[in-house]
């Protein structure tokens, strides 16, 4: 840590927060320079916290030299972690596909598409049972029924499933049914949950919230790590701009800086950061090519008939057409994509 | 809803959407222009959710033309909403405020702080029980401890007190000792939270979420009046934008916007709104000024000290030169602020 | 300046960084640490950036100790600026309100708004001739026969007179006419305009530009000190977030940062921050309460039928009773405001 | 245009403004609803600016049905415009890149770099002679003597040169010596600057602004359009958002917005979107994935030395590999790159 001090600060001072920073058995540093006095603390800066100098009046600013986040750090943990996901994974040199509908809708609306989804090469199916929504209004989600459906149509396809968790009281009944768990942008600090799920020794998708810098997600998933539980796969998804032509800012540069600073997978949710299906396709895209890896899409069989998000699921052929795209892209930056579709099924049924 | 279709739209599609719109009971309008055809749907505008109409293929954009809450809007409550708090309000032409440290860390703390505040004329004790933590090595808090700890400092002193709630399970026992519950920042869209701090009955002070729209903050509110309670106040403590000289981008103009579209107080806190303390007077100031029905403030006996957010603690002296201000303010814009100290007792113990 | 390096550093590569520190006569700092090997500069930071240190690839982050801002700051010049504004000034303790219409449009409307406008207490009048539009298809100014109108009202009423300069070319016909030159929001960063105003030798109000971080704002200001002129007033008029209830948010806090960090005025443009009429008394008051040191208001003697900008223009009675509140408030927190109006003349004429 | 009434507007009001508007030639439209009287105005919605509805008292909002821009829409004019540069052309399926230093520094920095960069497989050169810096303290740049450096290397190894003009007085000499004139990001609204553009004739590179929506930009370009000038080509490099780990957030959605609502060519600029040399590639590989006709892209022959921007200069190791992906990324979709390098020459010389 580096401790600037006011120019007003006297030399007393300096001694002073130089002798605190040794009594905590960190390396204290001096540099008297013309314009300010410039002081270091070399060692845990978590440690730091306790002397609160942030708070000290004749301090102007506290520079941070190591990263607040510990576990999740690549200088920690050099190589790429991978996070298991039923018979499949996610991390390493591989690229994978979560699709689903936005809901658990019906039976045969799971069906459908995951019967597509698979066919067309996905890995993993994913849907709402308990859905957070910005107005009391809207459709809920059907709740463990939901679960239950979702569970069924991913043993019968054999796609490992993905689905949200809200509250900590139901993290034991999500972890029952699902594969991975998911903590949406909305609860990304629900610290509450970040714990109950880290100590669930699920997988966990944990999407970025819409205010939070990369430090932020990093740090969030550092409450999990802390908690025991290392299989965290992070999600970009859209920050919050002032642009309104889509409805989130697809951050796209977010996935190299987390790749940099993180051994955790990070995978990229293009419908959310979009909130227009034709914007979904080209956002996918740019994905792979930027190194993320993988994909989490909004596909439903019928979209102009869905219960919520609707307008940026994805209409089956287009999500045929990205797929073959991506078998393209992904080994153009070194990336085992495997997406060759198992069968190639009819639609419907 | 005004639905706007793409140019290309044929007549048949008009008329097949136009009704869809009349099978829901709305009155449906046909307004074909030179360039493009509009509709309209006349009639409560959530039941047109049901319609899917953002994910039809010919429509290029839907325009709202009522709000998407309705407990919280002005129109239909056109009087300001009173929310008790102990034996004092907030809301109304009284101009209220509440003071504390962010966390109850010893009761020599907490007794000296409530000493003060309750001399230089607050109304309300805040501080925090369960803390939410960027980090998962800061200090989380005391728990149920503290919780008893506020609750007979307040009870001492006379002042009522706010304390915030994390997680839906502890939202029983942080009622039976808070007079109102927060709902931090980062909560804000905790749904989950939202409906059971609705159905609890206790009055809540709801925080707007960093990256969360004033129509946001309403509709998270909305949560909470659809659950039955009506105990709600807002409260605004900045934004994240690309400002970095202050820790959020303190919007003093949700101020004067939820006045004009809602009937529940807002009040402020400058304290996060800025994150260092030199910056709280003046923005403390200046919610009143715009029109606040009251402010949360940190002050801290000993802030060089405090466990946590010690940078933006007040210090007393401050804290009463403020008071001091406020009572030359607030009449000018109309408002009774009945900040007369009850007594001039001295500071420590 | 701080030089972090990376883990992976050898010694000799710190050793070569800290033989150049000191070629260039700067106090070159060895903090050799647990993790990371930490290096320091000291002096003037300007020098650093001969050495591209930020680019060299042992180099993990850099950390300035020192504002790149030298002539604006407060440390160089404790004492706050006054800036002369015809027989009037901005600064110091006085509180000084300029209003008037948007734009230039007739004679009759300039003197009607002119005559009200001192009436209420108005030190100064604001009107634009050249008007920067984000539309091609937007009133863009009357030019030059502006400039004369403006100032012909300007002298009838005794009152300065401020407005809007966009090009180099325009400096000199602009300066001839103006008390106080204004460089707008969208031209914040057109270097070439500020040189050209900085040696043009007027009074200049520099408005804050939409992205712009205070540290932008002062560094724009430096290049007009660098060129001579001292003569700046700051105003802060709203920066782009993701919040649409408003045009833009009006950043209150950044009036007590400015305040801090340098000695040069700020005034607040409440009625761009806003842009709608009915927000704009609550967000003067607030200016004025944050410690601004006047005001730039548009007030119109017939908002509806204004040429641009009408919805944020205040009508004559709002503008008559926010300038009884602000003599009210302004001497609430030390300010002269000197705002007896100095004759209570009839409306229109 | 849709007129959405205040609730307690009368029947008159409504009555009266449907007047105005037929007087004003366009199509009236009454739609009575239970909560609210909404109008509309169907035809030409700039003449409606006229009306100032936006000021009217019982006026609550006004919601715009078509783009405010004309001349650049793809509604106007389907086909993609192609803009040429010397003997090459950016739009349509072809992909290209221009690459070059951030300055223009010295005959050899400019040889070398165009050298390299030809060989790689680059269509173009770029090399700024006016530089805007946000400190008046930073490198400046050459000015024309710049100028006829860039145009006298771009002759020698064959490619066209874009150089970025700063101010109006500017635009004859850059446009002597330059294929394209670029307008920078910080000028983006400096509206005198786009007319004196638009009417050079030559073809132009417009910066998106850091807090320009993707509307802001497209009218700024229809600036020029309006002055006779088709031959822009917008370019995204990042915009302002809260995050801190980039210098800004490239927007790479805004490329297929672009695409959608517009047939001018888009490029993108990860250089300065990220302005770190590491995130360069992954963002032009992003860039070209989600559908932009090109990049700019700064190398230069030795960053370490340069005299702005080094630490965001590729390498010239690092842009060949780049060239080698994208030459298979850009037919994935549909892209003739054409990046067949015409030697492989050696470097340096």
């Amino acid at each position: 840590m580096i401790i600037v001090l006011k120019r007003e600060a006297s030399p007393e001072i300096a001694q002073e927060i130089l002798r605190r920073i040794e009594e905590k058995d960190l390396k204290p540093l001096h540099m008297p320079g013309t314009e300010r006095v410039v002081l270091g603390a070399l060692g845990d800066e978590r440690i730091l916290a306790e002397l609160a100098l942030d708070s000290h009046p004749m301090v102007e600013s506290l520079k941070p030299i190591l990263a607040p986040y510990k576990m999740v750090s690549r200088e920690m943990h050099p190589h790429d972690t991978i996070v298991r996901l039923g018979k499949t994974a996610i991390g390493g040199r591989g690229f994978k596909v979560i699709a689903g509908p936005c809901a658990v809708e019906t039976e045969s609306q799971m069906r459908n598409t995951a019967r597509f989804a698979k066919a067309a090469g996905a890995h993993g199916l994913r849907a709402g049972a308990f859905k957070p929504r910005t107005s009391p209004y809207a459709f809920q989600g059907h709740g463990v029924e939901g679960l239950k459906l979702l569970r069924a149509t991913g043993d019968e396809f054999g796609l490992p499933v993905v689905t949200e968790v809200m509250e900590t009281a139901d993290v034991d009944i999500v972890a029952e049914y699902a594969d991975a768990l998911q903590i949406g942008a909305r609860n990304m600090q629900n610290f509450s949950l970040l714990k109950a799920v880290g100590r669930c020794g699920k997988p966990v998708v944990l999407k970025r919230g819409m205010a939070a810098k990369v430090e932020d997600l990093l740090l969030a998933a550092e409450y999990m790590l802390a908690e025991g539980n290392e299989q965290v796969i992070l999600c970009e998804r859209g920050i919050r701009t002032f642009e309104t032509a889509t409805r989130n800012t697809f951050d796209i540069s977010a996935i190299p800086v987390v790749k940099k600073l993180s051994h955790l997978p990070i995978v990229a949710d293009p419908s959310h950061g979009a909130g227009r299906r034709d914007m979904v396709a080209p956002m996918a895209r740019a994905a792979v090519a930027a190194g993320a890896d993988g994909l989490i899409i909004e596909v439903h069989c019928d979209p102009d008939h869905a219960l919520s998000d609707g307008a940026q699921s994805m209409f089956p052929a287009q999500f045929d057409r990205l797929m073959a795209e991506l078998r393209i892209i992904a080994p153009a930056i070194g990336r085992s994509i495997c997406l060759e579709p198992v069968r190639r099924g009819g639609w419907g049924s």
